[in-house]
């Protein structure tokens, strides 16, 4: 229902309210309200710095500014609310970050629905070897059908019991629903600033993620991506396809080019800089003073 | 300007977008921006309780069970941004609200402005005889107008040596800021969501709060009482102007009512809650169980 | 193992350091370490009011000051680290106190031990008619012993398939562990400050809390109580066993004094508070304003 | 006073425990209390992986690797408390870390002290020509002392004013402080969990804050260090001393070794890696694989 507002208003995220995102076998994820856009972000920093609003490419180069020296307050000025509907398992991995208001589906009041995650054969995978925590290869067909059935069985076997509990004993909703397992759905409206969801991204698409929370992470990074494009470009060049070095490996590759007697010219950085489409002035002065710091230039 | 949009609208909200509210002598507040309604708070609790949305009256009365129930986080929906300005010691009270996003003038980056408070002579007091923290009776106006005089003077002087050390001498400006005094005004903008706001706005508005935040608390309350009616109206009844008892007072009471014989009984107390406008079922039986706990009623 | 240390002491913590407290079946809680004791509180109080430390009374009387008039800065400075082992349903409800720090077992990197919760036939109880989240009265033993039955059939069952997936299969664990129910139990290390642990004992103490929760706020009560004594009864005589009303319900009981003619007396009202142990003169005068407030002394 | 305690204990905390570190012309911090050790770190994380303690070396191998992976929770259950006097300017700065606890000294309760901060000559600076809010060259010396000058004059005549007015006038002292200038000291007890102090001595520490709050950050970094000394180098390693290279500068970079036609072999990467001092297996592997993506080594 298309109301009036003289709010400011993200077309990217207006395309984006209400609409769902089908994620795993019966989850999902939609945008159900939001509040500001990349121009939020700059007007709050502007009152920091006491000036107004200017032209496209300052509000750009000011974003990008804020997102690549940690100037996280003016992000928190744009609010994002979602409706998400997952397997339990994931609501607990998802709830631990803590900055964010969350209204959840409750047992103690509602019977849940018979509806829980059964992964797809492609996805049921081994053990890591080297990765404690994480996956590894699929398990050949035959196996990930048979876990699938298992799964199927016991949801919808301890699902009846749950059901016969309340209806036939008249047993509490809170007790019966611990016969249940974690992979019946849960759903929640979460709300967090872009700064927390920003950061909640970044730990739920990295790779090291629990497969089914990325997929969650994944959809919501579409929804905010089109709701603050600036912002967002600035997050993916500065956050998530950034690289960190500790300081060892810093040590490491100036050994590596000095042992090659690799000199790195400025002049010939910049220029390939500006292949690289990294035009700014302030931001090729800050490459050149790490590279400089690193010992990859002179 | 207005926008078209698919998000949920507060009227009253809407009618306050940009209105500045003059607070002190240069001060003022206004809203900035905000993302829902009392609708909104609804919503998410539905989500908790897992059913649909319903009539006017259905909305008003969960609404003020989670206020008086202290289910605090549908409130948390509900998000405001204001944009404040106010002297400098009154933002150092402000700002021990830790739960809101906060983008203040920087006095390392901008030039602040020659504007400082001066008390109008009627609220130019004493210092409390018994409250250590508070003030007492206004001064007689001579001395509340030599009061206002010194000030005026001391920070106009101290001003003219700021601006001299930036401009003639180049002192960084992050150093000859540190000769202004603490009635400058500074101005931010302060994001927070309804519940912590309302949070702000009980302790703000309390009358031991300091004469100065009180009138920001209050010019606030009017905007969110007009943006959240039913929820402003419930906190109003379940917090504002609820009275908490301790454990000793209500043994006082008991015994008073009990040295007098005087028996309330559940017929006439439910009689005068129906003359007081308490008329929500669920509530008279909330207001009998606490009368029989102070054992008030047989 | 004893050692020596320039901290502040608390006699109380350190006799249930590393003392388990069995809660429910297989769960426990117990104190890790803990910082800070009363006389940390008063510290940090001292220093907003720039006084130095005083005699014993003084402290009483500083705390409860404090607890009274929701001065809640110097409850953060002490802060306790409970190690906790509970079912995955309770552990929901607790992770939402967002104000704590967790480190919780992880499912994808530890295998779960086969231990699950099942309640005592006592506690296996109906829905309450009244309350659409609370329970009723305890089931008939055949019910509730059929209901223990097949809550063990199915944990055990489903704990079987869990441990054959990972070890005949190798299935990954972060997969495997969701055919695992609710009533499985997770441990976790949690850490707090005083301020926020009171209010999570006055909400998960509450009756209207799951009655599972409650045990293990009961348990970490004991040991909070024993931890900072002065503060805990502060605690319990103005948050615990306070009574708020309503401004309706304040309505009401002046309307049904005024009815009875019946005339509070200051005189009488003090005799009485006297009588009750209310003998702090500042609290007998915020006692007086309430009452006056309330129109129930003239 | 020493006392006997059963909780975990840092040497190096206890060294530091109420020894006064000066800084500035009239402020300090120390430490008051603290709560766990590099053991408490690596133990929460041990309830996460469901395993006990182990060797040194596995200890210092795990909190590293936390580090280096951002596992920031177990980082929170170490808990420190300082006390620190700095002037106001600075407290403003730092109160914006939300995540602390802060009990400051209330100047509508106390009268403050006739203290205030005045720079040495040799950091009183020009305003920074390429940095808006840095600071640049130093004055010359007759400028400077003609700026310290003034700063005395102001500070004194504006206390002398603020005595008189509370003194002779009665005026209320949360009226009368509002005439004291930014460089007057405050103080307070701060208290906040090991992740949040490493967070705030990372932006603080930093040679683009304010010199003034980087002398607190510096100072409290060696109380920390001396805490958590493993805990501590990790931080170095990862945080202080990392490059964190954008997405842009990788490609400049790998664009750059490319056009040399340098080649790093990962056999000599590691040879070197090994003269680096980092001989840690799981962390040449990231090392290597860090490399690789950035298209360093073939």
């Amino acid at each position: 229902m298309v109301g009036e507002t003289l709010r400011q208003i993200s077309d990217g995220a207006e395309e984006w309210l209400g609409k769902k995102i089908e994620v795993l076998d019966h989850g999902f994820v939609y945008l159900v309200d939001y509040m500001g856009n990349d121009q939020a972000i700059e007007q709050a920093a502007r009152v920091s710095y006491g000036t107004g609003t200017r032209n496209v490419n300052e509000t750009v180069g000011l974003i990008r500014y804020l997102m690549r020296h940690q100037h996280t307050t003016p992000f928190e000025m744009v609010e994002l609310k979602f409706h998400a509907k997952m397997p339990i398992f994931v609501a607990r991995q998802w709830v631990r970050h803590r900055t964010a208001s969350i209204n959840e589906l409750s047992g103690r009041y509602s019977i849940l629905d018979k509806e829980f995650y059964v992964p797809s054969p492609e996805v049921i995978t081994t053990q890591s070897q080297d990765n404690k925590q994480g996956r590894g290869q699929a398990l050949n067909v035959n196996t990930a059908n048979k876990i699938r059935q298992l799964l199927i069985d016991d949801a919808t076997r301890n699902y009846g019991h749950y059901a016969s509990m309340l209806e036939e004993d008249g047993l509490a909703k809170e007790l019966a629903r611990m016969d249940l397992t974690l992979n019946f759905y849960t759903q929640w409206y979460w709300k967090a600033n872009l700064h927390n969801t920003l950061r909640f991204l970044g730990l739920r698409m990295d790779p090291h993620a629990q497969w089914e929370i990325r997929e969650y992470a994944n959809a919501m990074s579409t929804i905010v991506r089109d709701s603050v494009p600036i912002a967002w470009k600035a997050f993916e060049d500065y956050q998530l396809n950034a690289v960190k070095l500790t300081s060892q490996e810093v040590a490491v590759l100036t050994q590596a080019i000095g042992a090659f007697s690799l000199i790195l010219s400025q002049e010939s950085v910049l220029h390939l800089a500006q292949n690289a489409g990294l035009t700014n002035k302030r931001e090729q002065q800050e490459m050149l003073e790490k590279f400089k710091k690193m010992g990859l230039i002179k």
